[in-house]
């Protein structure tokens, strides 16, 4: 199945869009999970516990778990393992380089992690995205307008009269197409909730690919808007993230429940902007 | 001290703009070290061993360690830390992410691996590129213009009028000044030794910038042109690298021997055009 069908049908089946970002950091976890040495562990299990219900899919950071060092790549490999498979999971490591090491983070990412889908960044062109568009079932985010400041840097700038990020979004979708439907790679585009107009455009470029949208919840994004922006008529495919509002929405004891409560809100505010779009 | 300065010391010192990339694959290393537990590190101290005298800086491709999985990034800390500490380590994973995320990059590579230096991505602009620059006497890498195909997609996207990666070059300049000059950040530039031209465009816009210049070698750039446009009057600052020729220049039990052969042939003719420019 191409992943934009795995992705309709497990948000289908879940009524959600929403997708947990996995931004661990081990000073903010709660006091008494950092005493212990399987502390970071009992934290992620106890957010995918409490939230597995109600997401479509759970995003690892992959920086939060580098900078724990080793450790933090193995920890990273055993988060994967314990998301149960109908979840979609997406590795956040926003890679790309040349085509003979593009097929190596593909290999670390999907053949060795197993994620069904990463981040990618554009910069540096076709070559360096194609690695990942090899492996049939497996999606790929290409970062369009991120929800950072530092966006309108570059991406913003005017290339033949429109933005740069409209380009990306244009050409890629040529990008990587094989022979038959069954081979359509699984291009998808980041496009942050801080950006509603934005994200409007990029869905009509784009009718029918996976959105990334990150940037609800602690960076003050649109959720009503990202929702209507993102959403399509045969199906959803946008994936709404929210990271450290879920996360650490309590830093006591009750992480979890508080997680859950969070989520849970997420999800219904989407629920009902879904009902009347 | 700054970067730029220590890297002019370190070339000056080793009478060397060469620069070994550890694109280490387990597939590609001779055979009889492939048998053994330890012989992707075997293979790596061979490589150093045989060098060090002839190089100012070593860079280590991260997705080549990330592809062996956790033991990938164990491997990768003993690789740098088997890097003489007088000459340059560069960590090369074209990372970028938004302010929080940037940071856990930094404290991975700078803290905990001990990179002297990394390369960054600048699709993501300012604020992902900033956490790179509080370290003082660390460096940064930022892409430009790469040696690959795909570097005409968007890199070469003419933004009023000129091409991107020249903005990248003249935005970033000032990026991150502190407010003295030993805070003064080192941000240097990628740009191919496939695209001579260009790379003296970026020597003319950024003269001072330390410049990485990969594609040598099994890429085909043009070592002549890169040595020429790339050192500046005032010291070198151009990074020449070279991974595949050097690190598979024989697959038998001389490995080191050939590596050896190799880059002392690529830096004799580094010093040739040097001694001309």
């Amino acid at each position: 199945m191409i992943f934009s069908d795995r992705l309709r049908v497990v948000q289908a089946r879940k009524d959600s869009l929403l997708c947990v970002g996995l931004d661990v950091d081990p000073q903010k976890i709660p006091s008494y999970l950092r005493r212990s040495r399987t502390g970071v562990f009992d934290f992620i299990s106890g957010i995918v516990e409490a939230t597995y219900d109600l997401v479509c899919a759970y995003k690892p950071n992959l920086a939060f778990f580098e900078a724990m060092g080793s450790e933090g790549w193995d920890l990273l490999r055993r988060t994967v393992a314990l998301i149960p498979r109908n979840i979609i999971t997406i590795g956040d490591g926003k890679r790309g380089d040349i085509g003979n090491t593009g097929e190596r983070y593909a290999a670390a990412l999907f053949d060795d992690l197993k994620f069904d889908s990463v981040t990618v960044n554009p910069y540096m062109g076709r070559d360096s995205v194609e690695p990942f568009l090899t492996r049939p079932g497996k999606g790929v985010f290409l970062l369009a307008l991120t929800s950072n400041a530092g966006s309108a840097d570059f991406q913003r700038a005017k290339v033949g009269g429109r933005p740069l990020y409209e380009r990306v979004v244009k050409v890629s979708q040529t990008w990587g197409a094989g022979p038959s439907a069954s081979l359509r790679p699984g291009i998808g585009y980041v496009v942050g909730a801080t950006h509603p107009a934005e994200l409007k455009r990029v869905r009509t470029l784009a009718p029918n690919a996976p959105l990334l949208i990150p940037g609800i919840g602690s960076q003050g994004g649109d959720l009503e808007a990202s929702v209507r922006a993102g959403v399509t008529k045969f199906g959803d495919l946008a994936v709404i993230n929210a990271s450290r509002s879920i996360l650490y929405a309590s830093s006591g004891r009750d992480f979890a429940k508080a997680a859950r409560t969070e989520a849970k809100r997420l999800r219904e505010a989407m629920e009902k902007v879904r009902g009347r779009t």
